[in-house]
């Protein structure tokens, strides 16, 4: 059987979070793994209302029938407004986006219509694995960029670019997917500086900067984008639900064309009734007041896990406070020695899940780090699992050094 | 920019159908173009009424969290009573089955996990043209197998399967895109006969075999499939309401594991909204009665339409009076060379769009055909659409004639 399963597929490993799911149908396990919303943020009285409302229309009938592969026209427009207000991304016309079927689908396009079997694809290090994993469905390779606390390594990423010669960059800026961390505005604007002067193409993935517990916004590398050379994704799952499958893609005419292409190959349109709830969702102030709601939500949750794990983890483990998004990221001292996916059957027997960081790497497979998710615990669940995840390694901490 | 696309992307021309769409924009075109389910067979109130019931039920926040990838559990399991009652296929386990956003979706997963760049797959002649575009997306090349009355051309099948090693053969079997045609039991058991005795995968492509004008089943390949060769693939599009964007994949469970990273790797997952819509349409009768419903309105549309024909086509003309399905499929004969792409612009003048049938092809590439759908159009539109194509053409014939 293998043997007739094309190359891009036949050794492509499941996603190690969703292989992870399967662990996690105990109910009192404690789940610091995915990055799921919270039920409580999930807004179900309005979308039924909204869903209502939008089956209830005088244009109802256009709801369930097909619809164009590029967008459903009103909620394309609504985002228009959404990323002028938000994301200071402006002066869009139709032909400029793509409504997708969540974020994910964006980075898949953008691996379709750009690589080539063993092309180089520049990612952050550590980095979404997912973003990678879609990059190995297409035979692609993906290579690290050095990151520091400003963003990426800009001497890296030069150097990289002419030794690599890669097909695009990708990246989170903002509370990154696994970091939590966001770039600077110098420093998004030397990556800009530096991708116009070698014409490469960025995919900038940005699902969580609504998500923002500082309210200091920063501009999207898109609003700082001259040369038409940044390929925008963002999607209204962390910020609405996430099982409405709906995002939105932002690129040149010419480069939206060629997705549009890969939109009809596959899902043919995104579910109009998804696209219809989304776009009321986003008229009168519903979003703003939604988020309004959830922000302080999720700001008690992180606080609680950044308490916890001052209390409860040993010395020598270093973590990031974001100042928005859904994950911490932590790494041990590389002098204690600490493989997290090797400790990771056992901390999971103590009814705690945590996330090895070694599958976000592209280059460097560091085994030191972890990733924890505080959007969907509550509170006492928190500091519970932390406790416990914080006991687990003090005392292999201890066993090293006696 | 070209220059960096990859290779699968590049030259592939958008969906033919999908451009004619832009050119529907005056109100009083009639189109015989697309498979548009007719507004009143579109179920608005069933489906409001079932939305505001999975938001209201007592799990209604899992409809809006992230699911498994393979698929809501409930809606697996309606769709496993759904394909022993009317598809006779039988004895399914949950790793047997995914649901997919359409069931173009499942053409496209078949082709990542199948083919490599040069590999060629077979196809009846014609097919359905956006399966030839999704297989071209990965650099496959389709070749056509001769057909007949009685559905596939059993000794060129063979010698076919001999001649070019393919990766598999791709068929509608039942009321198929573009012909109208289904294959006879017969037929269909030496197709399986011939694919046992290659080892050849097939990937049934089933979402009109319900819309059923005489009742008679027939059963599909699956049902007849005694070595896990057959992929099995069939959408709710056509007989709930195509927005939803939900279909399902039958296949043997190593399959559907490596159909299941395509997905968590393309959309992670179908809508939960739609999913669970398409789970209660399919208990309690509720489709059966729909369907008792809607299939009179087509089966009058489709009578019409073949009345029309009948009435203004010129001599030489030859078409099918289809069983099921939404389309008819006509050829002018050879000697007329008639080429219907070269008369289409002049038709569009006229208000009346039909659809070339030189892009369904895979090999043979004649120009002589057009598909026309009834399923959208008035009984009005209907008489009126095909008296205009009909004076056109009878016009051309005499012309050539002179």
């Amino acid at each position: 059987m293998k043997e007739k399963l094309s190359n891009r597929i036949k050794n492509i490993q499941g996603n190690s979070v969703r292989k992870i799911f399967s662990l996690l149908t105990k109910p009192e396990i404690i789940s610091f793994a995915g990055g799921f919303p919270t039920k409580k943020t999930l807004p179900l009285e309005t979308i039924k209302t909204l869903a209502n409302q939008v089956l209830s229309s005088s244009n109802a009938h256009d709801v369930l029938q097909y619809g164009p592969s590029e967008g459903y026209v009103p909620l394309k427009n609504e985002i228009f407004k959404f990323l002028d207000k938000y994301k200071a991304i402006k002066d869009l016309s139709l032909k400029n986006m793509l409504v997708i079927s969540g974020g994910q689908q964006g980075i898949d396009f953008m691996c379709k219509c750009f690589i080539n079997p063993g092309d180089i694809v520049l990612v952050e290090d550590p980095t979404y694995l997912a973003a990678l994993q879609i990059m190995k469905t297409y035979e692609g390779i993906p290579v690290g960029v050095a990151s520091n606390e400003d963003g990426l390594d800009i001497v890296d990423l030069e150097e990289k670019i002419k030794m690599y010669k890669p097909k695009f960059l990708y990246c989170v800026p903002t509370f990154s997917n696994p970091s939590g961390k966001s770039y600077s505005l110098e420093n998004r604007k030397k990556i800009i500086e530096v991708i116009n002067k070698y014409e490469l193409h960025i995919l900038e993935d940005d699902p969580y900067s609504l998500i923002n517990y500082s309210g200091n916004m920063i501009e999207t590398l898109k609003s700082l984008d001259s040369k038409d050379l940044v390929v925008y994704i963002t999607s209204f799952s962390k910020i609405i639900a996430p099982s409405l499958r709906c995002g939105a893609l932002v690129a040149s005419e010419e480069l939206v064309e060629r997705f549009g292409v890969a939109k009809q190959t596959t899902d043919v349109q995104t579910s109009t009734i998804s696209q219809a709830i989304v776009c009321e969702f986003l008229k009168n102030d519903i979003l703003e007041n939604h988020l309004d709601y959830i922000i302080p939500i999720y700001k008690e949750k992180k606080d609680k896990m950044i308490e916890a794990i001052k209390k409860y983890m040993p010395q020598g483990f270093n973590f990031i406070n974001p100042e928005g998004g859904l994950f911490i990221w932590g790494e041990f001292d590389k002098g204690l020695n600490i493989n997290t996916r090797e400790h990771f059957e056992k901390v999971v027997t103590l009814d705690v899940v945590y996330l090895p960081g070694d599958d976000f790497y592209a280059s460097q497979g560091f085994t030191n780090a972890m990733r924890l998710n505080f959007s969907n615990a509550s509170l006492e669940e928190i500091e519970k699992g932390i406790k416990i995840i914080g006991q687990y390694f003090t005392d292999v901490v201890k066993n090293k050094e006696n």
